[in-house]
């Protein structure tokens, strides 16, 4: 440590990605990557840039991609924010909307992220914890706190909550605001996106790293009513004034205008998810019922890390996540239909 | 305004980066690109990625684009952080090194960025006011704050100080973390780079932006000692895992071995823009003696407003800070020789 780290670097404990190692070929279902390419139209975008214009900087504002987004969810362009993967979205979301001192919520098993934001941030917050079955028990969260992170579906889990269920929640919850992240809503159908205009309090963070295939160039987006975008635009142009580059800006309307690419790979990824699901229940190891491209899965006889270390073994990357209440499950990806065969061939072969 | 905005949110004033006016073709001299396009080694790279890769996540520790800066600038990998644009590796900077409530200095005219990291990371700063001449007053410094910003070569003002001054003055400042920007250092010869073991409380910035032309990728980085580094890297990994995409990553990679055409590109911007500074001498404008890729600009018969106007009209922009002591000058970016031609004759038209 350096004499000069802040109490914020000395105390923090940053994220960690899921690993992305090199010692050999792996199948990679540890990330929750999308197993299809990009539609050829984001390739063509990406080589269409000319190479003078890489000497410029990119639109500060992302218009051509905030209009892009803007028309496909039907709703206007000063209600969407875009950010450097929905990773950022999210942190720009807490010194928007908190200060420092105040307390937030999220359910003690979801998307790890949250805690560490709001620790650079110095945000307090309460864990509400999980149902024995996984759900998130939405009566259990207090209305003394100034905003509420659910991820729908949520992370690691896969299980997604109905959006009447959520629209009830940020109703009753009309003080608080409530952050829907839907990193993972494409392979379900439950998107908050159309009740952004009846409730204030409500923000819904989606990306383009699962669904569009477009993990690669960091693209995430928010989507909520004017004044709350407006104050993420603030925060963002307080903090970088270009964090989405020219080529990401071009790829991403080409992914979002390649409409077809996006509904046949999404259905591919549920048909394969469902028929994996299937198969590892007749297996033996128990699986909760994903909304997601990913599987949450356990075995009586194994550690998670076992399991983990023996996929790994084989060659085939998962994540394990050492912590209590779910330190016996793994989440596996899905892949392509190959790559799952393989993956049911190996959990197959470690218990029978 | 949001009811749910932050107190932050609600009182910060963010930066402006520049008009990109799409309304009519300009000579576009107010953001400091480069005029030239980055080498065909850049257009390689960014053509040559896969698009099936494109849905895996870039590497996080960007250590391919580490190891090409560490063997460029020969220090070692530990020694270099890399972000989204030198924009996010001094917001990072922040956080990292300085608490909330604690007191940094830079100079009244710098880059005007550096107050408003502080107004969004709750940090108090007291700035020193630049000599009449528009030199920095090393002397002027207090011992007594936590961190110090010296753009250098300075901007808007592009005058450069000294490596043996700023050693001195990082010598004699031990205590505080000196910040050393040096975002037009490659058309000066004076980087502090050389300095980083030396001195534990030297952090230098860069960026791909200006003298390598990837303004468009958002590229920047820092060197400082291993322990200065890991601080950044903490903060990075609590706010977003990725924030450089694969290409920009490929694409930096090539520009900084292409050494070749950075030096030549560099030193044809600087042989421009000393026959551009000789020229309006000529004329009868004051201009600053400049280490950077802009020259700063003033004509006596002239506010900076009227200047700007002026050669706006004539299709022509500049940057024009309507701030005390400098409201009455005009930042002009290098652009080719052709485009400084027609710049040189339209201030000729002013005042002949």
């Amino acid at each position: 440590m350096s004499r000069f780290w802040s109490k914020v670097t000395n105390s923090i404990t940053p994220y960690f990605p899921g690993e992305h190692p090199r010692d050999k070929k792996y199948i990679k279902l540890n990330t929750n990557e999308n197993p299809y390419p990009p539609s050829l139209k984001v390739h063509d975008a990406i080589n269409s840039e000319n190479n003078s214009n890489i000497r410029l900087y990119p639109d500060p504002d992302a218009m051509e991609l905030k209009l892009a987004i803007s028309n496909y969810y039907k709703v206007k362009k000063e209600e969407v924010f875009v950010g450097n993967g929905s990773d950022e979205v999210l942190a720009f979301c807490f010194p928007a909307f908190f200060n420092c001192g105040e307390v937030i919520s999220f359910p003690d098993i979801t998307y790890s992220f949250y805690p560490i934001y709001a620790d650079l941030f110095g945000v307090k917050y309460k864990t509400v914890r999980l149902n024995n079955d996984f759900t998130i028990p939405l009566g259990a969260f207090s209305k003394d706190v100034k905003g509420i992170f659910l991820a729908n579906p949520n992370a690691p889990t896969g299980i997604a909550l109905g959006t009447s269920e959520i629209e009830a929640f940020v109703k009753s919850f009309s003080n608080t605001l409530v952050i829907v992240d839907e990193a993972y809503v494409d392979f379900s159908d439950q998107s908050m996106v159309q009740f952004i205009n009846k409730y204030d309090n409500l923000l819904v963070v989606q990306t383009f790293s699962k669904s569009r295939q477009l993990a690669g160039l960091r693209v995430g987006f928010a989507i909520g009513n004017a004044e709350l975008i407006e104050g993420l635009e603030k925060i963002k142009n307080s903090f970088n004034s270009y964090p989405l580059d020219r080529i990401a800006q071009k790829a991403a309307v080409a992914a979002i205008e390649d409409e077809q690419h996006f509904k046949e790979t999404c259905a591919k990824i549920i048909k394969t998810r469902d028929y994996t699901f299937d198969k590892l229940v007749e297996l033996g190891y128990k699986v909760l019922s994903s909304k997601t491209n990913f599987l949450f899965v356990s075995h009586e006889r194994f550690s998670g890390r076992e399991l983990f270390l023996r996929l790994r073994q084989e060659g085939i990357l998962a994540r394990h996540f050492p912590k209590p209440n779910i330190e016996n499950w793994l989440r596996i990806t899905i892949g392509t239909d190959e790559e799952m065969g393989i993956l049911i061939e190996k959990l197959k072969g470690l218990v029978v």
